[in-house]
């Protein structure tokens, strides 16, 4: 399939509940308010991008940007709910997955970001389950098939109605010859533990699986007829908020993002992007908190999402999401910090001080989730910590993100970073460790020595393993701009196979699974011509050609 | 890259060590027969396939065919190695790892299908030293880049040359816009657990590292000078050889296979395979055995080779490749077996009593490999159990990595399954898990259940979960007949990463990390144009034009 730069309007990830199209966020009186329903109605008419209807309550990604969003606000705004219903507004189907016309129509690098970013939206719904106290249980109202199902196995309960028609099911493989990649395979067997033998048998079949085989097989837990549909759901549903461990704290609203956007790049509060397009390079930059910052979590509480701690890192969530979305030519990233370490570390001392308190600890999982945002954005991230530099505590995992980190061996300016106990696991990474862990893999004692001590020059930084390389003033800048052309020269492709396979060291789990063993080979299938040529059953979706297969198997 | 189907002579796995044309196996006198010494000394114009010169020590399946049959006579017909030294036979060059203009001129298919069996044997040394105290050492005396570094780290033990000019590198990445996919990448951060920073650098700096920076780094353990290598390579040989663990047994020597092939298929003593090359379909039959079996460790050595439990495993593994590579188009494969029960159950009952004898040891870790050939061979199997059938212990096993069981329900000649000791974790597969523990994730307590009990008939295996689906004689022939036609219409592709997301729950391995992550993304990257295309990186290696590349980020 050919690649075409992307010529549309660019991607915009902020909203608002007054502002979704597709969904519903209702808290319904029934639950006196212990419960969010999120109610997927989807307007066939206003897809993200014309062209494909969104028939069948299918989705694009401005769904899915939308369903985040909820997720965020349900979050932070909605402290009293203690579980989640996840339904469709729609009678008889729940949600047919991601729109096929938009991926037919999509090049290969919105296809794999579009999936990226909706596995992170699922894999959110189900970190608000077991870090937050907020279950979910996904009400099936009618078929969920494809990403419909997916989404389900994304929650901790699934109820399917019993009517004879509505099934759960994974066509992708019989009808378009891809895979079901929003995590389904990978928690069919590995979430919700469903025989492979079974779990290969369901993901063959078209037209799904219903009723009381759909329990039987463990795809969903409880499939009762229609009359009593609703009945199971409310006792299910209730089952659910009476086991929340959530805890008590004041709501946060989440105000608007101001941002000023031109050609050049972008300027958050905290958060720079600046773009240099001829050499596929950009500039990051966070800045350290430059006044008072709340030093309890009734100040938190007061200071509501303009505190530094949850401002900078939406901003960076937004930042990351640009580059990869509507920067795809830009390939390597230089990872700036300013400002002064001490603000930096006094924020990281309430945030460990208090880590138990519930705003605390949803603002340091809504830091957590933007770094692994981070890990898992395909763009080369060079750290550059020069004079005037802020790597201390939270900001200092930006660097130990980055896949490398250059530190300037200056004389005359001493350059200095710094952990805190913000890095001894308040943000671990997908695969279960914390970035030190995983840099310190092959000598574990050094993860306590650098959490001990500090701040460390570049000497004592380099020593220490936390610097990849540290030329001197001289040397600086020819050997910078050097990395940077030289990175910025190689295979696209190769770079992001190549830090897949660098960044997760270590062990696995459901997430990684899902991001490199399941992603990389829907990655490989949506480049094969079985599906995205064109005689692919992807790109003859809904018309009367059948599609025609190369039938090697590889 | 446009797929041609292969028009190649078929591709054959037996050799010997009489007829190697690119490796001597020696046993130099300095260790009085401890060491087995694996000298690369590669013949250019001996190439597999005619075009491609095997210049520099690099190295195309032929090589590694010869390799893999050292392996495993090393194991078998060398008792007394306690060390196994990897080295060249060429001056300053170690080996440049695999061809690259052999690479350029195969088919997608086939380069995928290379490195998976090279990567297979790569597992194999590093087994041999985790199972059989046999750990290895790679002696560089010459550069040892891409493969070449590769098949290094895939040894306990590295020394490298300190000549001012001998490195290891990985220049796939900067070169050729491809990874190091024989496993190095996971191995330099998840073997040697190399900073990911240090492993970033490394893995493009196309001249690689040498010397004093490749020790400080972890790449290698020492780098002596050239006066003192071989005194190096002595000591720290004679050091494994000290520690090693390996247990005496009679040396076993392998007989060639006896197999009588045609366009029909292949027949070997104990297994067949017979094509039908227009429905894409294949039957697998293996026997059990029909005589007299060893019933010790000491006639298993009188028996040698032609015991069942070998001879039928290496007659699977040939037949297993013989599908890979020559039977691209075959995608699914009924596996049948046939004979008594009761002989396979004596042969896993002597196997199980003497599991702690050196040579019973060797044989069951020989049927472990196999086995896990198995689970790794990309074509869907579905086990048939019929009346007659013999899936019973070790035969099992082959339903157990099958991705569906079907067993017939019928009335009139009982069809029956029965597990032994051996399938109670003698066979790991690749996540460290028996193929029952794999299966029953959900419901562990069932492994022990279906060990202690049997034989099952078909409505007692069902509802033991051994058994997928159990169609009645009524609806057999056809619910098999339409179950094979409608897997061998579906995508080649989609199947494949199907299968490969499936098969795998549970923990993952070096070794699952290395066929899923890496060479997924190898895959992946195997299929785009800036390394296939005809300005592709690879394709235009040697070439004087430069590579051009799309340079969005994926």
């Amino acid at each position: 399939m050919a690649e075409t730069n992307q010529t549309h309007e660019p991607v915009r990830f902020e909203t608002h509940p007054d502002r979704y199209v597709h969904w519903r966020l209702e808290f319904p009186a029934e639950y006196a308010g212990a419960v969010a329903r999120l109610v997927m109605d989807i307007k066939e008419e206003r897809g993200l991008r014309p062209g494909y209807p969104l028939k069948l309550n299918s989705y694009d990604l401005g769904v899915d940007i939308e369903l985040a969003d909820a997720f965020q606000r349900i979050r932070f705004e909605h402290p009293e709910v203690k579980a989640v219903i996840v339904t469709s507004g729609k009678d008889r189907i729940f949600c047919s997955g991601a729109n096929i016309y938009m991926l037919g129509m999509s090049t290969h690098g919105f296809k794999v970001n579009f999936c990226k970013f909706t596995n992170e939206t699922r894999l959110y719904l189900e970190e608000m389950s077991a870090e937050s106290g907020l279950p979910s249980l996904c009400a099936l109202n009618g078929t969920g098939s494809g990403g419909g199902y997916e989404l389900a196995i994304a929650c901790d309960d699934i109820v399917l109605v019993d009517d004879g028609s509505s099934a759960v099911s994974f066509p992708e493989a019989p009808l378009l010859a891809v895979l079901p990649g929003t995590g389904g395979l990978t928690r069919l067997v590995d979430k919700r533990k469903i025989r492979r033998d079974l779990a290969d048998a369901f993901s063959t079949i078209a037209e799904g699986v219903r009723g009381k085989r759909s329990v039987e097989w463990g795809l969903v837990d409880e499939s009762p007829p229609k009359a009593k549909y609703e009945d199971v759901v409310k006792r299910r549903t209730a089952a659910l908020v009476a086991g929340s461990k959530r805890k008590a704290f004041s709501k946060m609203a989440f105000g608007p993002l101001e941002v000023k956007r031109s050609a050049k790049g972008a300027d958050y509060k905290y958060v720079s992007i600046a773009l240099d397009e001829k050499a596929r390079t950009a500039t990051l930059t966070v800045r350290a908190p430059s006044g008072m910052e709340p030093t309890t979590p009734e100040e938190l509480g007061k200071a509501g999402s303009s505190a530094w701690c949850v401002q900078a890192f939406r901003e960076l969530d937004d930042a990351l999401l640009d580059l990869r979305f509507n920067q795809p030519t830009i390939g390597v990233v230089a990872v700036k910090t300013t400002g002064e370490p001490a603000a930096v570390l006094a924020v990281d001392a309430m945030l460990a001080k208090y880590k138990d308190d519930g705003l605390v600890r949803e603002v340091t999982l809504l830091m957590k989730r933007v770094l692994k945002r981070m890990d898992m954005t395909a763009k080369s991230f060079f750290a550059l910590a020069e004079p005037g530099s802020c790597f201390a505590g939270t900001l200092l995992e930006l660097a130990l993100a980055a896949d490398r980190l250059y530190m300037k061996d200056s004389g005359d300016e001493p350059v200095s970073i710094a952990t805190s106990p913000m890095n001894g696991g308040a943000f671990p990474m997908g695969n279960g460790l914390s970035r030190l862990q995983t840099r310190f893999l092959g000598a574990p004692d050094r993860v306590a020595q650098v959490l001990e001590q500090g701040p460390f020059d570049t000497a004592a930084a380099l020593k220490a393993g936390l610097v990849t390389f540290a030329p001197d003033d001289l040397d600086w800048d020819d050997e910078i701009r050097i990395a940077f052309e030289e990175r910025a020269a190689m295979s696209p492709d190769a770079m992001t196979g190549m830090e897949a396979s660098l960044r997760f060291a270590g062990p696995e789990t459901l997430e990684t699974k899902i991001f490199a063993r399941l992603s990389a080979w829907q990655n490989w299938i949506f480049q094969r011509p079985n599906a995205v040529g064109e005689r692919g059953a992807l790109t003859l979706y809904g018309k009367p050609e059948r599609p025609e297969f190369n039938w090697n198997r590889t």
